[in-house]
């Protein structure tokens, strides 16, 4: 294992049930559940390419090299992000797999030439924006979470673009958004295959949902499946996540 | 309460949360747990009209009764399960608040003049017809289970001409026909706002939805609300459940 090279604010967060071993700055951005959950969502490529749109600090492909030998493309716009994201690739001493780019997603075409990735994940920012956007957030969260820098559109057409026919789309995002989001993966020829939805505990309506798309897949088929709570209603982990975080 | 006219093969259910007795006969429709969750799901108007369509044997109606003052039309076109909802209707004394008609939706409108019907309740035929359609089935449950004698367009079509604006579709389905029932409120209008997926027991797939719409309303705002498992591990009904069967 290499050493962190952290700068000022930073840490080193650990995932314990993988090992990983993230760089993050509060104040700039931390990985979250959600994450975490996108990470493991989908059933991985185990060769070929996968890459991670929004890929902010890298915590998405970092996860996911854990369960896969495919390669991870992370893409970022922000340049302190992709850094943190680069430097903790070599933390985990994963520079043979995972790559960073550091670039607008529209720009994707400039890295990868045709349809060859084979499966896409994406925790994109949630927020349309709009009066109620609180622009006294920090800039970089304010990119990570709003769609300012990109949106649901964008992201479906680069999808389309460079995914091999049958290449999949998993995404993380809010129920709030789920009518746009199935909107605008349609009108990209992208069929929901697979979606899950995340509830904080029992009784509560759900505040994420998972969702798994093929390209150019037929609109049958769809699976809900099981939900997933994130805590007991004492405010514990229940047993799924506490795996997911701790491991057996 | 009034006497059961019972034909041949015909027995009284007894929901026993709601006092309600229901006129059924196995071999051709019984109801079932999907048209209890469906008469529960939506908040109902106090008064107005509420219609049932693909009533079958007049349970929806006739378990919403209990929850409401406003009329209850019961649309249905099979004259056999018109007129075992008739005769529950007699029997349950509500033929001041409930009516039957025998007719196929499409006519609707010879019915009901212009747009006021506050609520529609629809527990539709699930099934697509194809090959696979089990054409053994008896003729009941044959139109009841596949979209033979109608299906989601029509449904959907009808439920925006005789909705007030406003007024709402509550519909229970099948998960695997999510994308089209959404695509067809869509190209109608009718713009889900309450979702709640139904799970046989914990850790399993969802087989069931319900579904709320308005009509004419934005696309913004959707709910997902917490999901009912129908079963504990052990087989036994989860309290929610029990609850809906045999009151508190």
């Amino acid at each position: 294992m290499n050493e962190a090279k952290l700068k000022d604010g930073e840490r080193v967060n650990q995932l314990f049930s993988t090992d990983v071993k993230i760089i993050q700055n509060s104040e700039v951005f931390s990985y979250s559940v959600d994450s975490v959950l996108l990470s493991r969502f989908p059933k991985l490529p185990q060769r070929g390419l996968i890459v991670d749109l929004c890929a902010g600090n890298g915590a998405v492909g970092l996860f996911a090299s854990t369960r896969t030998k495919a390669k991870i493309l992370a893409v970022e716009i922000q340049e302190r992000l992709a850094d943190m994201a680069e430097r903790s690739i070599e933390l985990n001493d994963l520079t043979q797999q995972m790559q960073v780019i550091q670039d607008d997603l529209k720009n994707l075409g400039r890295y990868i030439t045709g349809s060859k990735v084979d499966m896409i994940l994406c925790n994109p920012p949630y927020f349309k924006v709009d009066k109620q956007s609180n622009l006294n957030e920090s800039q970089h969260y304010l990119l990570a979470r709003h769609e300012i820098s990109t949106n649901l559109e964008e992201i479906c057409k680069i999808a389309q673009r460079v995914l091999k026919s049958n290449g999949r789309l998993a995404m993380v995002h809010r129920p709030e958004r789920f009518l746009d989001i199935l909107d605008t993966m349609q009108a990209h020829n992208l069929a929901p295959k697979r979606i899950q939805f995340v509830y904080p505990k029992l009784g509560k309506e759900a505040n994420m949902l998972l969702i798994e798309a093929i390209k150019d897949g037929s609109r049958d088929g769809l699976k809900i499946l099981p939900p997933l709570f994130i805590h007991n209603q004492d405010g514990s982990y229940t047993p799924e996540i506490h795996e997911i975080y701790y491991g057996k």
